[in-house]
């Protein structure tokens, strides 16, 4: 016999096999030429495959998760020591790989969450793409991530989206190194097949190196009910590139201050919540990633909820517990936990803190904007 | 040597590998132990895997491909005579698998196209189910869907949508077997996690085992330009369960008898199309399938054309000539064919035909929803 | 006594009285001084007049009444033999003047009714104006409107919406005279004041008199649940320019059958209706003016309805009673009736007839934009 | 002579004339006839009307018009000692009536402007109306409008939207009388007959009396890009009951320094502006009623514009020249001026001053959701 013949076809990566259950047709000779039938004309019956396609539930792939904030930094830091950054790597990001997803650096089936980590006086060079990114800073300051030429400052608490197709660069302008968390759609636009991606300058501008309080993306977007008449809408993505902690805690603290005075603008007792939202829309920041910054006061817990779509969390401050489906941990700052797609989810503060502060992230923007968003909350049934 | 320890942790699905090439850190004896950290940790960093994640533009892990129509009924035939139709298997459907998405019964990452068949007499039991699904019918009649008790006739040249969550089943009867294909998006569903299914009645009743000429839904909602004070809004999917050959006939037709007549109506010379759409809405039938039928006039050739997001095709009539990148097919009624992301994409008539009418159904609804669509027509850069 | 100071302030406008009731001041000195000053400086308190603008609901200025077709069509015909229709005056269109609107061509305050007449051979010259318009036809047959350079056909039972801002003209192809009836925003835009007119061509062309059974806009939108792919949205304005009788009448006929067979489908017992969209939103036809056909059933009955906005209504066919607030009248073919906001509507048809047929245009769109609709069916309050 | 037929109808409003002019019939007794006619059965031709009713562009019955704040707060005060502010009246409120439009308390066709007026200690009784509302305070404290129970200071440079149907109430709790302005759509509801009113409480309760430097609704709306998970959507009308004059101002001066560094952020050279927006939405706070603050650097000038649809301004600050139309005014801190719909507006600051602060509100949201606004920049043709 001879070498395989060159211009043979692939083999077929189709492979059935007949077997005995509900819904499935008695095994038999004919059943097996069908099948071959079938593998040789790339066809797969859906007999086989609907208990896998079409559960009653979603029934995620992706595992419940934690991950702890000081191994991530351990890493990161050991990575700044080791790998440059520059252009081809692009950033020095560290992903989340759920252990469920075959390896692959996706928190969730459509997430995507790392850690990024700058030394002093580095830059990472300027990019865009159409995936949507944000920042969010657990602890420390003296990045600043330069958005189509416009500085923003990062200090801890502070959420800065970075939606699709916009030039952005970071530098370290401080004598220490910077970590923090960048959230993507990564494995959405991997998976769906939608994404664009450009090189841009290999070196930001001097004056773009400057380091103001405000960015002037906040100078513009950033006054309670305001708008620049002068500014185009920006249905697709927030063009407010900085919320401040400041902000966002006063909101937090007003909402259980409220409660505390006998009105009802918690989720549950001794829960605050706030979303960041796009000014000029009042919407998501993002078309596909949906950001919060939750509270709950010492001893208090939140109502078990689920829902379609997937979130990761991380915990800004405080102590707590929290339940994911069957998984509980305690928690602590910068541990990042991932909630799965209809996963029921609580979470509790600890009684010897102030309160447990959670940022979160997750893909229902998705959803909603495709009609198949789905929630309970407070029963979550089998 | 002793037995495992049942408590370790499973190993970890990371494998990273330093290797050389741009932007990568020189491989070292450290790199490999940060790499060893990472897999233990759960962690890939993004400098590995940003060529595969985030390309220039889309590169899609499907492949064209072309199933032939003789082939498909063939084996779909042979099915009906071994392979029952009931609750568990649900359906006798047969998917495509896109050659190159591991056997999967996938046409593309989003959409799901199969070839259905019914024998004589018989019913596929009722259910519902959140993706989105339609009928088309290249050739035969003699089967009714009853949708939510609305028994609705399919005949050739007929599209039938089917938004998520209706409850339906199907029964043929006639007295010869029926062949269609089903689209749906089974894929997306699946990657991001969002479905939900429920299984119906055992029997529908015998009221809707009627055969009417046509469903409720047409004498409610299949007026041109009127609609029914009676019945609510439906935004999230078309209440038209049926669009008729005759109508998308005339349609296509029109259009070329204007262009004659010297008016710019058509996408480009001998190019007719219309698109499917909700009347409540005048936007797509269903919030992630985009349907539409195009008719070339012979000789004539479609503009190139790529897009985010990819399609599934059947010729629905007459005979010509596909593009899809680098393949290129003679095809010919019932051909079924896959274009995937942003791939460019010409098709042509005979000249010895009247035309060459495509059936066409995609996902572009989705990135329209979330602001990441992309096209280009008529000059396709690198 | 001298001349009048020709630099003298013109006398205010206004005029105001003190006087004894719930919540005004007690008449005084004091208060005459007062309301002097007011009229000096062209103020007027709230306090005397908030009862007319501020009531507890709608209190119409306008009256119920109704204009009978034999009187309007004699009229018309009269001015046919002795106006002629030419540039400057237009059109020859004569305007029902409610009779509570101090004389002024207004049907309602919102809506402009008229019968329009056009001789044999004559045409009415092009022109364009932003207030939005239509045609419906109650008999006859034999004129030509000409949108945009597309002729459209005029024939018992159209609809013929002309959406503000596209060049229009008339043209009479028959041998006979032709009555039918304009229903515009003309009031709405008056006292609104967003009102833009251009004259166009003094002749239309030749193409432009052909007379063909369909129009362009028919051939490229008529067709059920289809859109043209070459076309674009039209948001503030339906493509489609002639909606037929056909289509009509059978929509109409479906729902009162499908009430036949058990089913519900018409708004109560024997009183079905739809409504002319806008084929590519789904909405109504243009962004004003809401256009309905109703049927009922011989000797059946609508529910009592009010709502916010004002109506006006044809008899097309058949026989009944209407009433409108404290207003009956018997009804036949052409009449033409008002509802003004918030006043009661029932209909019947006659025991004797077929059913009575009732074209409706009315204002709602408009609050319904603004977040200012409301409705009461079947009981309505003091 | 005898009396009166009781049984006569009234005698109708319809008055006719035979003119001569172009596009209008000879003058006849055919003619003669045909008017009495008309008259007869309450009919108007359009071609008698045309110029009026259908002009080239819109030309508004109202006039340009300006009102000098110290007259307005001499009457109003005055008004303060002699009429008494309760139930029935409801508020000392005193409208600006344009000389133009009949001693109606319209500022514009569609606009209604007034000062009220509160005395120590008074109490304005708790009602609602469907009429959208705001406050603008331009000098002064101390009064606290309670809206749904929510008490809301009210401070110079502060604007306080009132969204439709929502109860308030007003209470001065100082030992001053406080002036302040309010705007409504009263004009454009009284003209639609769009327009439901409720009387409230007699006395909101003592709680409601309290004096909180923040309201609830800023509480929970007033921060920056975030929006609070407990509250509902309000696409109808603005959760945040209260804009700050310290955010304002801040807004604005951002503008003008990032103008200085180099940056295009202002509507022109040394033009900033801001509008007041709907957190929830990004768009206007009310359905029919747009509020901005305009800012002119000294001795900056605006872009002529015009545009459909007309506006109120209130001088905040500062002083300079405006022009509407033939018109010029200088003007100095509470002055209050009419622009009308289409006549051209330019404002030039001093150049003795830091500037001058305009704050406008005017009706361009009903004509954007009606797809009727036009607006010219730069300059403006005949």
């Amino acid at each position: 016999m001879t070498a395989a013949n060159p211009n043979a076809p692939p083999p077929s990566p189709v492979r059935l096999s007949a077997v005995h259950g509900p819904g499935q047709p008695e095994p038999s000779e004919a059943l097996e030429r069908l099948y071959r039938g079938f593998e040789r004309e790339l066809l797969v019956p859906l007999w086989t495959e609907i208990g896998d396609l079409m559960p009653r539930h979603p029934r995620s792939k992706a595992s419940p998760h934690l991950w702890r904030w000081d191994r991530l930094v351990e890493l990161a830091s050991e990575a700044g020591r080791i790998v440059p950054v520059g252009r081809g790597g692009e950033r020095r990001a560290i992903a989340l790989a759920n252990p469920s997803l075959g390896g692959r650096p996706f928190a969730t089936p459509t997430l995507w969450a790392a850690i990024q980590y700058l030394m002093p006086g580095e830059d990472a060079p300027e990019h865009r793409h159409t995936q949507h990114a944000f920042r969010f800073v657990v602890e420390g300051e003296g990045v600043w991530t330069v958005v189509n030429g416009d500085p923003v400052r990062m200090s801890r608490g502070d959420f800065l989206p970075q939606a699709g197709w916009n030039w952005h660069a970071h530098h370290n302008a401080a004598t220490e190194p910077m970590a923090w968390i960048d959230g993507l759609d990564i494995p959405f636009s991997y998976y769906t097949e939608s994404q664009f991606f450009e090189v841009g300058r290999e070196r930001i501008g001097a004056a773009e190196k400057s380091t103001p309080e405000r960015s002037r993306s906040e100078r513009l977007w950033g006054h309670p009910g305001l708008r620049p008449l002068s500014q185009p809408d920006s249905p697709s993505a927030t063009p407010l590139l900085a919320y401040r902690w400041v902000d966002t805690d006063r909101a937090l603290a007003d909402q259980l201050a409220l409660e505390q005075e006998g009105h009802q603008v918690t989720l549950s007792p001794g829960h605050a919540a706030v979303r960041f939202t796009n000014p000029s829309t009042g919407g998501d920041v993002m078309p596909t990633i949906r950001c919060e910054m939750h509270r709950l006061r010492a001893g208090a817990e939140s109502r078990v909820r689920r829902e379609v779509g997937s979130s990761v969390f991380q915990v800004f401050d405080g102590t707590g517990t929290v339940t994911v489906g069957e998984r509980e941990w305690e928690v602590a700052r910068g541990d990042m936990f991932v909630v799965p797609s209809w996963a029921p989810f609580t979470a509790r503060a600890s009684r010897d803190v102030p309160g447990l502060d959670l940022f979160r992230f997750g893909d229902a923007p998705i959803f909603e904007a495709l009609h198949a968003h789905r929630m309970q909350i407070g029963e979550v049934g089998a």
